[in-house]
């Protein structure tokens, strides 16, 4: 059994690649959900979504996000009835939604609901999320307090970061299943995502760290950081807001404690030496996934050094 | 003030040519909600949207219900969540719902978010649900109780009815100002809606039927039986089911105590003398809306008659 700690788009396009070398039923994946919110009173777990919506071959693959071909009727007439509209909430994407809010307002927990929502996709992979209890991930900017989703999509990551608050992040319990996955893996992949939010958020459920750290299994991570600079999304100002050096060795530094591996791109090489001088192994790869053929390459060079 | 008791479609295309004859400001309209049900967790209001559809001049035409040029994307997707879909929901509708739904979940009652959603209608009419309380209709078939809706709907009127009954009906308390509206309207107006389910159930909520039998205002009613049918709905199907005879005068009695004057159709006169040994006026005139003009024309006789 192979684990997976992922965030969303980047760990997505990752485990495209990944189900193409083990086969789904050997995946677990334990998932982000600091990212959670309510829209239109609706529960929605974006990357969650992102991740079953990609491995189901329904995601729409230029944005990353949200279904293919998907259409925006209901969004546009809840505009009317003053709803801020930035979240996007296509037709075909509401229904997952609706579902996820009714199953866990008849008093199923989210990782039940997403258990149901990967079956109804046909998914065979086991998608945790990294807790069932109260979490979300928070940016505090001049003073004021956000939910990640009003900073990253409403605000585009604009404002200067000053903080980041886990809300609730002392009393989360892992979800069933996600601590005993971790104890049992034959190897643990670190996606290549937001080290400080995606990442991030699932270690500070308390005992997720101390359970990486103390598992025998191998843990190899995929650097999101190549030249400098994110594929997608914003780790690159929060690692700089919090004062972490934005390359691979301040990727390396966030996982020093528990990582066995960190792949980092060819552009980096240079890194390497720094990398291993934490204690760590660095291997050289191309990172950037571009085509399926990217990503099984990248999930091939992962799945060799959990061995 | 005048006060209309409404069903659903016949209600509103009455009500359409009502608001051409009064300003909507001087009009209260109080709704069924035993129709009321959840759909994959949202809360629908069927007749109340019919009506606030129908005057915002967003209702389907031909359906009668749901909003014109709808499309129905997420519904085709939950039905892949394994929700059954026999109840329509738009993607247009379905903003409705969803706002509806987080409302009440916010600690608003149904007339609050009615009013709410009339306003971004920019509806000036005052539509009051006739209960804030838990309240629904439902058909005893084949020893089965099924909602009005699946019975209406799913079934389409098909199974027999053994009975019917009105789930709430004897803890329901009036909405807030419906009471006061009957005792103080200048005029009270009984839609052609089902007698049995739709006027029937708001007839149902205690006090209301004893509001309507002392009020000082007159009582006007619009008989839904033409020739022995209903134009719409089951209400002819309904009414013989309990040993009503299926004509005006059947409609007369079931109103017998507290209506001043029934209008029946061209093609019943010869039942108004019938109906007005019951102790009523019976006004013959053409009750079949096709167009606006006909629905005007019917609702100035009314109109004349509560003066």
């Amino acid at each position: 059994m192979i684990v997976a700690l992922a965030g969303g788009v980047g760990a997505a396009r990752f485990l495209e690649g990944l189900v193409q070398v083990i086969p789904q039923k050997d995946l677990t994946v334990i998932g982000n959900v600091g990212d959670d919110t309510e829209v239109c009173g609706l529960h929605v777990s974006p990357d969650l979504d992102i991740i079953a919506y990609t491995l189901a071959g329904i995601v729409d693959p230029l944005k990353g996000w949200g279904i293919r071909n998907d259409t925006f009727v209901c969004q546009r007439s809840l505009q009317k009835y003053g709803y801020e509209t930035w979240f996007n909430l296509g037709d075909k994407d509401l229904a997952t939604h609706i579902y996820r809010t009714q199953q866990l307002r008849k008093g199923l927990c989210l990782s039940q609901v997403t258990a149901q929502i990967l079956k109804r996709l046909r998914l065979r992979i086991r998608l945790l999320p990294v807790t069932d209890d109260e979490f979300q991930t928070h940016i505090v900017t001049s003073g004021r307090k956000i939910h990640f989703q009003e900073y990253m999509v409403k605000l585009q990551t604009r404002p200067h970061v000053e903080r980041i608050v886990f809300n609730g992040s002392k009393k989360a319990r892992p979800a069933k299943g996600v601590l005993r996955s971790i104890q049992q893996a034959n190897g643990i992949i670190i996606c290549p995502s937001n080290p400080i939010v995606s990442i991030g958020a699932i270690l500070k459920i308390p005992q997720i760290r101390a359970a990486l750290c103390t598992t025998k299994s191998k843990i190899v991570a995929v650097s999101p950081i190549v030249g400098g600079k994110t594929i997608k999304g914003p780790a690159d100002k929060l690692m700089k807001s919090i004062g972490v050096e934005v390359n691979a060795i301040g990727v390396a530094r966030i996982y020093r404690d528990f990582l066995d591996t960190l792949v980092l791109d060819q552009v980096d090489r240079n890194l390497a030496k720094n990398i291993e001088s934490l204690g760590m192994k660095a291997v050289v790869a191309g990172t950037i996934m571009r085509r399926l053929t990217d990503k099984i390459r990248l999930a091939r060079i992962v799945v060799r050094e959990l061995e």
